[in-house]
């Protein structure tokens, strides 16, 4: 069991700077996100484009901004477990909190704070018969430990970055690498396809064009997939794994059971510190709704400075917080 | 008269991010402060300190973040008037705003907003008979305009920054600099201090220390200082101009006399859009207050953002406003 201060629900860019504000005001932060990086919308959707209202910043990259978040709330040490899914919050006895995720991880801490953006980011899952009888058993849809990866024969399915991206990377971990994909042009970024190309024509990888996965077999763990040509004509490949890399889509998912007050997919807060209709449980960024909210970015900064300031009561109830500028005092870090 | 959308009190660094907001919406925007450089406290104040808590930044100092914003709202071409105080503000009947400075500049535009910080910082006076007697005739408290200057006889008094670079600037423009300091060391950075101490070496300018001025005198306007040194013994110098550089310190003003709610000097506002009491009279950064204010940077980057939403409608007042990122619009400008 993990314990710490606050327990940060997504580890997109405004869950990130909460860390910092918490650690301003010496409280601890461990972060759980769905991703296996951490960013949210800005390194899943959008890494390489630019944003123009960062105040500051005439011009950055998405990912360049979450690069510069993570430096500086590096200080303040933030543990953080990705690639899991919190399903349940659970108040203890007194009155901290127990979270949990969908892979066992526990974390007990005094506050609760969802910055859980548009929600879960949830794979894309393509119509293959048996899919979700395998997941788990050699079927993913995204790649957290490439070593889990290695020695064995991968079959990756899609037309994206991810898709082109491990592609690239596996085809010198993996003992086997294909990709498998239904059209013979990629949306990901040109000079990656043409590297995928490239080692196609090497041999070092497998790269079936204008095909589909329409079913895949197995004893217990995967060993076999159905690939589809335009032409109808169905053949089998063996293979350990299949990763389905199809995009994901962020889903409220199991925020929507935490008995908090939600109005069109987003948590009702009080502006006065972005706490929810639950004692000690706060709700910050994408995922928070307001009179004149704006789903901006530097309006989720704002929003964290705030809560961080009440959510003090919780983790040191018997000290009075002093305001203080970090020009004068620092950001001293742990 | 000057016509604009949006006139903003106050060219801090939240009244230049909200021309940036504002620019997104296709408002112009003009910009008054009392200081003769933009950047509010952060120029004034403390321009060479690190800031830690702007988000993205694991450290900037306070000048490179006023010249980064000054950069980022370049494309929507704000107009400023500096060093004049916005004393009066007229409603005309068609509801649009009159906004008047002591120095005469008028602007005509439909919203005002006031992003006047801890208040005008005005000058500290020094206790010198017939001070107040010749200000605008030969005394004044800032240099606005150095060519004003140019080949006349200028006494400058104080020991900090202000002092000590703008001796050394007068020194190559003035016909005679006088340095007056009550004590022999100096505030200002020791390089600067450095510069004068040679500059009086090298007889370039005057520099007497261990010395106040008592009194002034002239006929409709400054021609003589009176200077005391530690021993008592009073001379005279002859002057055309005394610049007296004590310092500022900031003072709601004339903002108290505009029928707003306001609680512990600072304007009460609504946190859905950061509207005051008076329709069309927005509020935001150090100078607004409401449940759970900051005065943090940051957050009045937020309050800007939320106000322009708001204010749109009083510019275009037929048209909808769509929400656009700017990664996907752009900040194309005008
Ligand atoms: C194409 C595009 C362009 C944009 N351009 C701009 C722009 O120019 N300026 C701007 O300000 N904004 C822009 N945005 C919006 C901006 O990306 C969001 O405002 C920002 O990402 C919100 O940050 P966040 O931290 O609140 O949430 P997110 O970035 O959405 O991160 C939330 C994280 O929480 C995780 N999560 C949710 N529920 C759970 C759970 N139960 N368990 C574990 N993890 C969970 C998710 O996996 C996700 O990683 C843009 C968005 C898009 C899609
Ligand atoms: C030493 C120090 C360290 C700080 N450190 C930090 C920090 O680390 N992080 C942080 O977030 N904040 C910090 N702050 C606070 C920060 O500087 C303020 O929050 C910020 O300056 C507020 O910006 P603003 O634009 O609202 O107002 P200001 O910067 O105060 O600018 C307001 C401007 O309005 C002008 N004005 C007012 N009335 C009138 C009028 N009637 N006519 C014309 N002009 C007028 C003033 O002359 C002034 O230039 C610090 C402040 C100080 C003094």
């Amino acid at each position: 069991m993990i314990t710490t201060d606050i327990c940060i629900i997504g580890a997109g860019p405004v869950g990130l700077f909460a860390v910092f504000e918490a650690g301003l005001l010496k409280m601890r932060c461990h972060l759980i996100d769905a991703l296996p990086q951490v960013g949210g919308q800005l390194s899943e959707i959008y890494p390489q484009k630019p944003i123009y209202d960062i105040p500051g910043y005439p011009e950055v990259k998405a990912q360049e901004l979450v690069d510069n978040l993570m430096q500086q709330i590096a200080p303040f040490k933030p543990t953080f477990s990705l690639g899991e899914r919190v399903e349940v919050l659970e108040q203890q006895e007194d009155k901290s909190y127990l979270v949990q995720t969908n892979e066992g991880t526990q974390v007990r801490c005094q506050v609760v704070v969802i910055a859980g953006g548009l929600g879960c980011f949830e794979p894309r899952k393509p119509e293959i018969v048996g899919l979700e009888q395998f997941e788990g058993k050699g079927v993913g849809y995204m790649v957290k430990n490439p070593e889990l990866l290695r020695d064995r024969r991968v079959v990756l399915a899609g037309g994206g970055d991810s898709a082109l991206d491990w592609t690239i990377f596996l085809a010198s971990v993996a003992k086997e690498v294909t990709l498998i994909h239904r059209s013979d042009s990629f949306r990901g970024a040109p000079d990656s396809a043409e590297k995928v190309f490239e080692l196609a024509q090497e041999g070092k990888i497998n790269l079936i064009l204008n095909s589909n996965i329409r079913a895949i077999h197995g004893n217990g763990h995967l060993q076999e997939v159905i690939v589809e040509g335009k032409d109808k004509v169905q053949s089998s490949l063996k293979a350990d794994h299949l990763v389905a890399l199809f995009g994901l889509t962020p889903k409220l998912g199991p925020i929507a059971n935490w008995n908090l007050a939600i109005d069109k997919s987003a948590i009702k807060v009080n502006t006065e510190d972005y706490s929810t209709n639950v004692e000690r449980i706060y709700a910050i960024g994408d995922i928070n709704t307001y009179p004149g909210k704006l789903k901006l970015i530097l309006c989720g900064f704002h929003e964290a400075a705030l809560m961080c300031q009440s959510a003090f009561k919780y983790v040191y109830p018997s000290q009075k917080l002093s305001f203080k500028y970090t020009t004068v005092n620092g950001a001293p870090g742990f």
